[in-house]
């Protein structure tokens, strides 16, 4: 019974945030969060690596282990322990932590530095518990509720991309850049995307008219995911419907002043 | 008798996707276009051509070959040949599978990867097949009614361009790249459009001013097309209430669809 | 009354096009300017101008002679000449025609050539006789309502570049490029736009902080124009008001439905 | 009594437009922003500087001094000067006027150049007073709506460049400019704003081809922001109708001013 309630008031500190000690663990998380992030991105800058990399080594290892432990609570203090593990952010927390044990075993493992990076995550979590993101649910919404427009819309994005990416291809040939049909195709989204980095630039003079061209398209292009969005949210802001469902006839989507079923005329 | 019935079921198979048969055909020839696509162009890429050079060239005259069966049974089993032929899609199949056997003949001919690259455009047949760009149709639609404006608005930068471009050309002069009109205007609409390369640059005082006014007329500009495309988007896509008003409580603004008032459950 | 019959008919043909001589009058005037573009465009390519330099200039005294004489038409069929004269295609005419004769007297007047490319606005005159610009109308009334919110958006655009350009040129110096306030800028209009060339490019890490900072800015920005001239084209699209007036109290903006005054109830 | 008068005189040609007076003090010291502005960036030319040099301290001496006596009459006639030194523009006028007094003390204080480019922010209350700015409201009023949507919309782009700049890093490596993660970070902001400068830019395949899916996220992303602000421009600019129902006709959606119904001419 007394471990059951010592478990519980674990979970209550570390799934939630209605405690005082529950909003301390989320604010120290964070910290720890963040040290940890700043820490992966100073150790890539030469210079400093150079002078503090002992100090950072330390400090990433204090970290690691804190976040092993609050793994390893986590998994304790839940019901379905299995569950936690195999759901995303379970995942997130697993592989976020183990790349230090991982390059004590595999010397120079760059490839871990990307792992640690994914700790960014986590802190989605944190923000989720404490209700900030509450604002986010609308945007993410209308971005759910446009997803098969967009795909289209990108699917189209990248068959025009192919397809004059190899024309750009052949009318300008290797001298500016364009040495393969894959790095045309590149520049074709460089362009159409308004980017414009400039490695590689037409240098003839069909291969400008044709890249003033693409840029015209890309420049009314951009207009279609905007349209789409702003028609989305637009429907999400407008007067919302709610969820009541007519206990007559099962008919739900009604406004939210209506006293009376609009299918059937029951009263709600 | 049972020839039609043969030819008819061929039909099924190639022009619709509701059998098994006709799905898997959609899907074989879907792959077939993807390895295609991934040939033309793996092949430009020097490093690699150099080593798989004859495989590639056996793989194309398999596709081909194969290609060319569809575009005969094609022929074969519609009852309007000639209607087909000279579709859209007719033309594209054509000029698609024709290149491997004309640089048969022309050794060299370069132009007709383009040909190949085309073959990205009959994805688009298949899909309508599917139904899958059901979705896509609202989109078309919205451009579609959006076709006169957009085509004022982009008269309207070309013009801007020209314009533009000539003065950038008189202020600028040949030092900075600015060496011909056309490629000033080329510039002009690489600036205005905000995609920038920087392979051309104005570098006078005065340019880089002219410069700035015409990025942020650019910046300004994007705004047309969008609000022009929004605009029709959100037409297309309202839910639609009617005039109706209850004859008992006088609330309107019903659902199309609503038999009953929502306010006071009276039959509309 | 001869000679004002003959003036009439000048007068339908140059400024009217409802009669085909009208219409081809217009066709005709629309393939000069187009050649004459295309004249100020390939003399200014040094390579093209070596060759048919004496070619280009036989051509444009035609064309200018040809304009010569259209403009004294319009100034001798039309009733008011002062008024045409003085108008803004009156003027546009005029020093879209001059260049020629002036630089034979004035040998190489290069910004001449500035004043032909203005021959490209006469395009809109013609375009506005055959009514195809109908459509531009919405488009113009969108701008023209949300004119004063651009202009505050543009007005407080500039604030921003100058305080961030003055900030950038402290931070950076004139290694990377950022060798003058009025220079840094141009950078930040370049950066804030999202055109981005390259051209001058932060190095130091406070200043790639700083301009990274001002992209986000810029991102976010560009909502701001675009935001609100979509609201204007949606206001201009919807249900339309007319313009009658109530004959009892002389309130107009009534709906087009409307039968009867809003303000006091006089039927309309 | 009668100094009373006298502050109370210059309390209404300092801080208001409404007399003759007043407006003549605004109009001198927008001049004196402007010439000043014009100072700070021509002092930053090398070669302007290098003539001009001594009129511009004379010139910069004066404007302080003018400033200077603005500060001490805008403190003398105010009723209550703490609450004005503490204020917004308080603040900004002391910081934009002490600059030229420390250099005299610290010679060579470079910094001091940015706080007297802060006297553009003066510009703003100006403008406050004749009531230009009123048409800001609305827009200030939209943007401060959608507030927290694009702060949660920021985050999520820089969580986002995080884990993107932390693979590129990983991807490219140091030859191509991708030195450190910090300038990775960098230079993923700078893909996915689209402003795409060109000073780090991928080389390998792996790298463009990840660098063209990060475009059409970031092409695709601008569409957020700009759905949110017009969203919230809609709603604000919303022509408001009332839901009154004519008692005669049952017609509905009259205007907010209506007095009598438009269908059928009832009192409303």
């Amino acid at each position: 019974m007394q471990q059951r309630n010592w478990k519980k008031q674990l979970y209550e500190v570390i799934y939630e945030a209605d405690t005082a000690a529950g909003k301390w663990f989320d604010i120290v998380l964070l910290f720890l969060i963040g040290v940890s992030i700043a820490l992966v991105m100073l150790e890539s800058v030469a210079s400093i690596e150079a002078h503090y990399g002992d100090l950072f080594l330390v400090l990433e290892w204090i970290i690691t282990i804190l976040f092993s432990i609050e793994y390893i609570l986590r998994i304790v203090c839940i019901k379905k322990p299995l569950k936690y593990v195999f759901s995303f952010y379970g995942i997130i927390d697993f592989i976020s932590t183990i790349p230090l044990y991982l390059s004590y075993f595999f010397v120079g493992s760059h490839v871990l530095i990307a792992f640690r990076a994914l700790r960014l995550l986590r802190v989605f979590r944190i923000l989720k518990l404490v209700r900030f993101l509450g604002e986010a649910a609308q945007l993410k919404e209308a971005i759910r509720a446009s997803r098969t427009k967009i795909l289209v819309f990108i699917y189209t994005v990248l068959i025009i991309s192919v397809i004059l990416g190899t024309i750009m291809y052949l009318v300008e040939g290797a001298e500016s850049g364009f040495t393969s049909i894959p790095r045309s195709i590149y520049w074709t989204i460089v362009t159409l995307t308004t980017v414009g980095y400039g490695d590689i630039a037409p240098a003839t003079n069909l291969g400008q008219f044709l890249a003033s061209l693409i840029m015209i398209l890309g420049y009314g292009i951009i207009a279609v995911p905007t349209g789409i969005v702003t028609v989305e949210f637009a429907k999400q802001s407008k007067v919302q419907t709610n969820t009541q469902v007519c206990s007559n006839c099962h008919k739900d989507d009604h406004r939210d002043e209506a006293e009376y079923c609009y299918n059937c005329g029951e009263k709600l």
